[in-house]
């Protein structure tokens, strides 16, 4: 790949909809949500495969986890590890990783990854990944990647795509917010419409001038910071300004205002193009999300996990046994077994969306 | 009551119906299952109330068991504590313990009673069993306890009443196996059937000459037992001369040869009897039979031990949470769900027969 290519990941959710697996003081980008020996995190630096040295991965996370993240993935420098004192939604989050990018590297290509999701095809990712970052480097474009939706999902936002570009390319039409079911079913039978999985990709002189563009008082904090950065003086400056931003997505932020529109950035032309991608997606964002994407026996349920599992006479389950744990399962159609650390929630598959208001302690 | 009463507590099962809380390396007699700070052994010592003094009371359980019921009866001598070096059922333990206690105290009059036992009216228990004790002292009378049916269950065996003798008491008709369903349901529609807790009193001189009578190889092995008794030497002629008793239950070897006939012990009229009995109980012999028993909340669900539970759109359900478990459980209706020490069920009440098949490892 281009040596200018850089890989941004975003590692400070809490995942509470993961519950009881995911918890705040270990969300799920941290745990080997699978069962398979690598957490979330290394995962989706894995899933990026060799094509970004080390010192081109940024990980942007809470204070509180920088240590998971250190100890997970040793091989990517401190410095590379940014620390937000607070939780400021992802609009601050990228500009603080676009400003330190762009002060060292002026020409860096960014894609930027959520850090808990699933993909199936790696070898498809990677290509898709690619084929991006050729697409916006030394343009004013932005990319986001669409999932080719399978089912009416109501917990994604989606892409309504719009003019043909450049083959798989089309500008984005609109950026829609999780809709109802009825309308998730409109969406599909009408096509043209795609899962947000939030990856994007953009320069990273783009990603800094769009954001002064439509926000230019979070671009203000970030001038501030700026000279502190690669100092020993960043982190006291960082914990002193970046509260002061406001919290917004970047979805809010910019690509909702630049989408099927045409601006100017840089002195060309820019706007938000969709690239449609089918290689196998969950946000992992629920326990179904996960269902859906993982392997399942004769009889439907989906087991994951280092527990030992017997299942007699129950189907369509997802099933989460941590550790050492051991259950028998008889009789269960469609429900979420899920145990970790002592905690164990039981509950209907389509009854999924309650799981915060489940875990709570009313 | 009367000096010469001894209660005799037979602590050697596994519960293995009651898995996974129950298991062989520590059965339930010996664990805190209604979460309420003593176990079913220290339980039942305590229904039978302060009528016995410590050093009538024995426990006849298995070797490896030995410091449990140390531990747990703390007040209970040593050398009242007996130990079966193998598992040869009911007969021979009985006649170990009757062989023994006669030795000692030639007019004892006992009370055989399960360790593993659930009752709800202790007032009315303790008064039965004295009522029983004064039925059967200084005769050759074998009298059983019958628990009065509420419900067609076929985890039991039944006791048929057959002629009135004394207000309270029958003479039994017959002992009948655990039914299937129809014949169940037949005996509680014709009435006079009871349930056999296996609670039976008799004089241990009685109890010594059945067994002679019945099962003179058994008696054969005690006597030849019976001069170690209470020396350093018992353990030791026990290990040697137990396992050659043959394998029986006190139901076969003696009750079903004595109900429902006339014979003559010790020079007397003997047969066996029946007092019906309505305290309230339970052989906690499953899940499903402790959950008749214990309270249960607005939507019939049963709960118990130490665990949080939160219980969601979820009714007719037996939960046990051991320990520090927390349990989330949504939308099951008429449910076992149980967890201890990182083992979990959950099967559907009415399928708890088949729990040794669901434990198994295959």
């Amino acid at each position: 790949m281009n040596e200018n290519n850089h890989l941004v990941i975003m590692a400070g959710g809490v995942g509470s909809r993961f519950w009881p697996m995911s918890r705040p003081d270990n969300p799920k980008q941290f745990i080997d949500v699978l069962g398979v020996g690598q957490t979330l995190l290394q995962l989706t630096v894995s899933r990026f495969g060799a094509a970004f040295s080390p010192d081109h991965i940024w990980v942007v996370t809470s204070e509180q986890y920088k240590n998971k993240v250190h100890e997970q993935l040793p091989e990517i420098p401190e410095d590379n590890i940014l620390l937000e004192p607070c939780m400021r939604n992802t609009a601050p989050c990228i500009a603080y990783v676009a400003w330190k990018i762009c002060n060292r590297y002026p020409d860096a290509t960014i894609v930027v990854s959520p850090s808990d999701h699933f993909v199936v095809d790696g070898e498809m990712f990677r290509a898709t990944i690619e084929q991006g970052l050729n697409f916006v480097r030394g343009t004013s474009r932005v990319l986001t990647l669409g999932m080719k939706p399978t089912r009416p999902d109501t917990g994604y936002g989606y892409i309504q795509q719009g003019e043909n570009v450049d083959g798989s390319f089309s500008k984005v039409n609109a950026f829609k917010e999780k809709p109802v079911l009825e309308v998730a079913k409109q969406y599909l039978s009408e096509g043209g419409y795609y899962w947000n999985a939030g990856i994007f990709m953009w320069d990273a002189a783009v990603a800094k001038e769009a954001i002064r563009t439509f926000e230019p008082e979070i671009a203000a904090v970030m001038d501030k910071m700026e000279p502190s950065f690669y100092t020993e003086n960043e982190q006291s400056v960082v914990g002193e300004c970046f509260p002061q931003c406001k919290n917004i997505s970047i979805d809010y932020a910019v690509m909702e205002r630049l989408g099927g529109k045409e601006a100017t950035i840089l002195g060309r032309p820019s706007s938000v193009y969709v690239l449609p991608a089918d290689f196998g997606w969950s946000d992992l964002g629920t326990w179904g999300s996960l269902y859906t994407q993982i392997e399942k026996d004769d009889a439907s349920n989906a087991i994951i996990g280092r527990g030992k599992v017997k299942m007699i006479e129950s189907n369509g389950c997802m099933v989460c046994a941590s550790g050492n744990v051991r259950m028998v399962l008889q009789g269960l159609e469609n429900y979420i077994v899920a145990e970790d650390n002592g905690t164990l929630l039981i509950c209907k598959k389509d009854q999924e969306q309650r799981i915060k208001e489940f875990s709570s302690d009313k």
